[in-house]
């Protein structure tokens, strides 16, 4: 199947065709990635931080030819799509200033003890090294921050492995332009040849996630695709980390406390429901609000105003409507519209669905389904038994959000129920928008993430692509000329 | 299948017979460890340490009797048995020391940014939870550091998490025994009920990685065992982390220089290698020395002085035999034995094959195959090339050792050569003898452990069943309320 962009505001093909990798080119840029690996993992940090910081200003440079490529390919907006830019180049240089610092990479010192066993010890040097080369899978809604020059990319590199790259097949011209532009930046700067590699097509991204060279994966996408390749990545002679991100259903809580001018606060709910046009995983799903609040009659009137816009690609549109319809089914929800969705291209026209806890828990049915696009759920409540006997049958999410007045008494309560089952617990803001800074964590319980423990975004990413190796009573000097590092003072 | 505990040097069955635990009992434990998960999940950090310190003492104070049982269970002995409680609640300890310092559980500040994004942002607590109840797999070789109450159980509740333990078959008094110590001693101290759970057969072993309730397993054993938890863990709806140490054959390097008085290096060679009869997955199982250096005469004459010992249970001795006749047959290696073995329990002679690395080399065949137990592989080398081409051909394995001198050329390249494919790397030391301390790393590529990121031994183990949770915008009081953690300052 050969790859070509498609304008989703149209549904027309448009530019060059794109054959898939070939088995024996695939064989090629891994082998390339696993000789580059030897070098960049012990290249030392900030060698490889300047290196990063090169390729950051040389896509900042092209802001614009990027820019204007995903627009064609998403129909995201250039105002969304240059800000993405700017984000990934930040991303890029977090990772490198995160080197400079020494984090993640400096070896800690554990003193010999002199004392009888079990107390007693030699000297340690606890180091980490880059864990091999890293496949990394493009995601279709971030064709900067998630796809070919995104977190995984820039976390791998700054961890010291290689990386092989799976295109996103729907935006195979943007991926290839940041590729170019990287890889002559990185040349530039005197990287290694084969240190970055890209590929198109499904059998590209099994081979990439099979082979034995490879030591990891990293995965942004949809549920069914992430767990193939997971399963995968597990069922290998040698299984390896696959860190994948497969969608969430993310909960967003309203008290009465919380919920003081309806008219503004729906305005914000759609803002952000509606934002990329619902295709964020960081989507705030399922709204529970107080019955009898007028919400509902304030979102039929605000929706209506709101235009249809196009989704990612045919697809996701498919799978949309398809998920948004099994969703109305199974709650039998009302439903709400915006403005009609013109019959071209891959337009949906934007829907809340309401129904209600006391509903759901009379007749127990599943509503975190992910309905990746235009579409939320509006669940009313009646008190906090039924609120939270709602909450407690949901799946792991990526972020939960309350919106309270501080001191309500069920606050406390309810921050910790979203914290068993979210990585992230938002306090009276929404959930999209992902913060890239060493506090965040982007993940969370399955199938949020495929491993709990790590975040895609933040300087955290790195630990993904971090193996630890201890040197135990080796001399100063020796473990010097051995690592090429510097001794913890 | 019952389970009945069995003398290694007779043979002989004694004790009480204990029934395999029953679906149903399996349920009850898993759901009594599910609801103490809710009460200790959310118990601070000191208490939890207090409890552990409770626990302990309650196993000091117990060595007498504890080391008794394990002696007639597994054979390996008063003293080290005496000193392996030491040990184990030196560990349990190291655990409780961590919660009293804040270490891994104190919420980390990422005050706000004020800028425009993609600078800004809200204040950030990152903090961790128990990732949830763990199921922790007793091993053969250590009745307590990794068993009932090792490391894996030690460190999953420092974390917040409950446990439910599957009793290792070959020490069930002794399993029984630890685990009512413990219990007794959490009960006073003031521990939530259910805890720590115990059963013990097959069966019960599947149930506690398949239940849904169940989210992480850790297992110290045998490659084939682990694997097939392992592949459950990963196969499950909700796929969990699991924790899985599954053998490692250890390289050890002895270059020229490294190689003084060959009497006295032969002697510590075989005090590493029959060191708990070769039962450790730290033992030195390849040992490459310079060809002509009469090491081999010196092995063949002190080995000849050396006892043969019991292995731990008839299938330990079954399959370390059978592997010991693959690895004579795949070498063609020369034989050196130690005393014979008497024909009663579970004994095997001790045997150094010895073998070149210019044969393997010229007729490549596999060399890492786990022998557990009293049987060490030497293989002779006659250049840096010859060492390095067999060196770089083995799996990953849990430590890797250098006898040099530290002024020796080859020294740093061969430290590094081990660093790739191992997770401690020992400088003049055997690799026997694992330190119970913050620098230990004890893991490493697979099989050495299925998650290459993380150590079993040390306080860093705690951090595989903790989960990042991060509270954004959340005041303060309400931060507090929620978590019950302190603020950092």
């Amino acid at each position: 199947m050969s790859i070509q962009s498609i304008d989703p505001r149209t549904g027309d093909k448009f530019g060059p065709i794109f054959a898939p990798t070939t088995a024996s080119e695939a064989d090629q840029i891994i082998g390339a990635a696993a000789r580059s690996f030897e070098v960049w993992s012990n290249t030392p940090g900030a060698e490889r931080a300047k290196i990063l910081i090169a390729i950051a200003d040389a896509l900042d440079a092209n802001v614009e030819p990027l820019a204007d490529m995903a627009d064609r390919e998403t129909g995201l907006g250039k105002v969304r799509l240059t800000g993405e830019v700017a984000r990934t180049t930040f991303q890029i240089r977090s990772f490198a200033t995160a080197l400079l610092n020494g984090k993640f990479i400096s070896p800690q010192l554990d003193a010999a003890v002199d004392a009888p066993l079990p107390q007693g010890h030699p000297k340690f040097m606890r180091t980490h090294r880059g864990i091999g080369p890293v496949a990394v899978f493009g995601a279709s809604n971030f064709p900067f921050a998630f796809s070919v020059f995104g977190g995984d990319t820039a976390s791998a590199l700054a961890a010291g492995c290689s990386v092989v790259i799976k295109a996103h097949h729907a935006h195979p011209q943007t991926s290839l332009l940041t590729y170019e532009i990287a890889l002559q930046a990185l040349t530039d700067a005197g990287g290694p040849t084969g240190l970055i590699g890209l590929g198109h097509g499904h059998d590209f991204g099994r081979a990439i996630i099979l082979d034995s060279r490879m030591r990891a994966g990293a995965f942004t996408g949809s549920r069914g695709g992430g767990r193939a390749l997971f399963d995968m990545a597990q069922s290998r002679e040698i299984p390896i980390p696959f860190y994948g991100e497969l969608g969430s259903v993310n909960p967003v809580v309203v008290t009465e406390s919380g919920l003081s001018d309806v008219k503004v606060f729906v305005g914000a709910y759609l803002d952000s429901l509606l934002m990329g046009n619902g295709q964020f995983c960081t989507n705030p799903s399922l709204l529970f609000v107080p019955e009898n609040t007028g919400f509902l009659q304030e979102v039929k009137s605000q929706l209506a105003e709101r235009d249809a816009l196009p989704l990612l690609t045919e697809v996701t549109k498919t799978l949309h409507d398809k998920n948004r319809g099994i969703l109305v089914e199974s709650t039998g929800a009302i439903i709400y519209e915006g403005k009609v969705a013109p019959a071209i291209g891959f337009f949906s026209s934007p829907q809340v669905l309401a129904t209600s806890a006391k509903g759901i828990l009379a007749n127990p049915r599943q509503i975190d389904i992910e309905c990746f696009g235009p579409t939320g759920v509006v669940i009313t409540y009646s008190n906090m038994t039924e609120l939270q006997g709602v909450l407690r049958e949901l799946e792991g999410a990526l972020v939960g959000c309350l919106f309270s007045a501080p001191s309500d008494f069920s606050a406390p309560s309810l921050l910790n129920t979203l914290a068993t089952m979210c990585g992230r617990v938002v306090f009276n803001a929404w959930p999209t928008g992902v913060a890239v800074t060493g506090g965040q964590h982007h993940g969370g319980p399955y199938p949020a993430a495929t491993s709990p423990l790590h975040t895609s975004v933040g300087i955290q990413a790195i630990t993904r692509f971090l193996r630890p190796v201890t040197f135990q009573g080796v001399p100063d000097e020796l473990f010097r000329a051995t690592t090429l590092e510097q001794l913890p003072t």
